[in-house]
């Protein structure tokens, strides 16, 4: 958060910056609150034409943020019109007073908006246990809603307004046809950056102009968190403001689709797959001190969820994730992480590869083993591992990054 | 492993090293054997005497060593005479040339001993992967068995046979009572050290001249562990060797005791309870690249089993080991490991402490809370984390390290 530490943009970081396109019913206002520091962009403001549908998926944690709490009662009402993202304060474990402020918060906004407060979706990040003074709202919020805007400058100033440690802005977009008319999807992130006292926050916003009801978007979006950012994971530590929602203005006046399982949506699934699956990945590529990308691919379990927790555990191993940091094929490391998954592993039936490079098999190593080849895949900057148990069909497929000392300086600094 | 990289004895280490008395029917021998380098000590010989009974508890990982799967058969059938322990090769991930070395290891081992190849123990510690050529026993342990010493020199030679990238010696001793015979119980560990491509490998052996049957060894041990070595984590990932033995010789002539629950054994309970509690701090203190270290208090939770995996879940969490190792009483991390527990929580009844500083109550910072009193607890070197759920009376206990560079440094370093 703080101006007076730069850290280095990630090398893994893509080389452009994508031009979102408009949304129909969507217009953007970034705006300066004061929040926790003064003389930077700390608010997101971002209308939604009547009519919007929303979805959302939220942390699993027991401890989550107030506008967790808030976002997950006013999706049980239909309908969204502004969606307001403030950085500087996370307003997590801020008991009653968290509620007070999320509260004060929405009516500011539907003051702007001219809707009712459980229209308005809140989403914050920023450091945690610290009162969140919703009174910076008053104007702001208005002021917003006077002078909203569409163009692609717009979206980029949205992916930017939402960093905090982020060394880069997150942001994607795709096309789809819905029964013969073309719809647009574009997405924003902020990657798990933390500096103490601060908190990882996730957060992603999906947009679309498509005219889909709640029902609809609540199940391709639970569907395609699964397969993106569910398989993602930068140190295995779940945020207390873990947010991604999906809204859909309804603007591309596309024929009706009420059925999550129409035929007809197979497009669209397909592009919002790809989108959440793109913004998933730069996550990890902005995790805190990463150097490299790391792909791990499961197959052979004996049940896709099984896979996913042996990919996961694999992911989530510091021993696994130092060695890819020292550019060491250490496949006993892998033999290792998967052996302490609790699911289903026959040591002697396991297969691991670096990239293309096949390490051990059989449950030893491969006799026809090439340590240059396996170093020559461990020096990229993208690294895959592959585990095959050789018991079943299961497969999973999960993205992280490795774990330097960089990780260490971020979060290990002293605070004051 | 490598003499070439002397890493600097952990400032947790004691400031003494216990001196062991002998355990009647136990005779200790080391020897260099070559198993992976020249002119170092890497076998551990111990002998002892027939009717010796013993318990073993093991790693839970899917893919154990070779060694691991002989111990557990070896248990099957009564009887110990023998106790082998090499360094610079774990002879695990080595498939049926690992079974047949462990074989011919049990072979040249019983021969030395005289004894069945089912009464010898054994355990590994080092590379993992590499074929272990177990012809490198053969004479060595035949010398080793005719020349077994008892005194403190030996114990310590023994306690120092089993270090791989261990800082420092893990020995301790306690006496009790059982019947009004006064009974010594002696143990040794291996910690958590890891220089790639070697492999963690927590070992620990514990030797007694009471005469107790394999039953009440057997409850005693996996009870012992559970408050002990269970509640013990450097970074959450699980060797494929972990072994932790209990070798009870007789040879102090106490009156028989058939039932684990007699209460004549209470005394004897505590003491080796203790003393595995020992061992395992200890190798919690010599955790790579430990400088401080951490015990995590769970009280209030709805069952013990939940305490325990909330305290795992914050002695695990890097975000909470690196704010310890900066010094940094960051509670809104100890919340965020809370919340990802997955166990009963609620926000807005949790309590927090860094030592006796109480930083957070009822969901939210604590008014009084001084964080120069919470500063200076944070930058003594044994540091304590309790977490008050307020749910109900289930309560766990858990020793960690915290997470610096050193860890890095340690498992990230290139391997050639």
């Amino acid at each position: 958060m703080s101006s007076a530490k730069a850290t280095p943009v990630s090398p893994l970081a893509p080389t452009s910056v994508p031009e979102l396109p408009p949304i129909g019913g969507v217009g953007i206002a970034t705006a300066q609150a004061g929040i926790r520091y003064s003389g930077r962009t700390d608010v997101l403001y971002l209308a939604m034409q009547p009519g919007t549908q929303a979805a959302g998926v939220f942390t699993r944690s027991k401890c989550p943020s107030a506008p967790v709490d808030w976002c997950r009662e006013a999706l049980a009402r239909e309908g969204a019109r502004a969606l307001i993202v403030n950085s500087g304060n996370a307003n997590a474990f801020t008991g009653s007073r968290g509620r007070d402020a999320v509260a004060l918060t929405a009516k500011i906004g539907a003051e702007a908006a001219g809707c009712r407060p459980d229209e308005i979706f809140i989403a914050s990040t920023g450091v945690i246990g610290e009162p969140l003074d919703a009174t910076k709202f008053e104007g702001v919020l208005a002021d917003c809603a006077s002078r909203t805007e569409t163009g692609p400058e717009a979206w980029a100033a949205a992916a930017q307004a939402i960093m905090t440690t982020d060394t880069f802005p997150k942001l994607g977009t795709r096309t789809a046809t819905i029964d013969g008319t073309t719809v647009t999807i574009n997405g924003i992130a902020k990657g798990a950056g933390m500096i103490a006292p601060d908190m990882a926050t996730m957060l992603s916003f999906v947009f679309t102009d498509a005219a889909l009801p709640q029902v609809v978007l609540q199940t391709l979006l639970s569907a395609g968190t699964q397969t993106s950012f569910n398989c993602v994971t930068v140190d295995g530590d779940t945020s207390t403001s873990d947010t991604l929602m999906l809204f859909a203005t309804g603007a591309a006046g596309n024929a009706p689709v009420t059925d999550p399982g129409d035929a007809r949506l197979s497009g669209f699934r397909a592009a919002l797959d790809d989108l959440l699956i793109e913004l998933a990945q730069l996550v990890a590529k902005d995790g805190e001190g990463a150097r490299k990308f790391v792909t791990v691919n499961v197959k052979g379990a004996t049940s896709n969820a099984s896979a996913h927790r042996i990919a996961m555990s694999i992911a989530n191993s510091p021993l696994v994730k130092t060695a890819i940091a020292g550019e060491d094929a250490n496949w006993g490391r892998v033999v290792m992480a998967v052996g302490k998954a609790g699911e289903p592993a026959d040591r002697d039936r396991l297969a691991i590869w670096f990239g293309d490079v096949r390490v051990a098999r059989e449950g030893a190593r491969d006799p026809d083993y090439s340590e240059a080849a396996a170093s020559a895949v461990m020096r990229e900057s993208d690294v895959s591992v592959t585990v095959d148990l050789g018991l079943g069909d299961g497969t999973a497929r999960v993205w992280t990054c490795d774990l330097t000392k960089g990780y260490i300086e971020i979060n290990g600094d002293y605070r004051s």
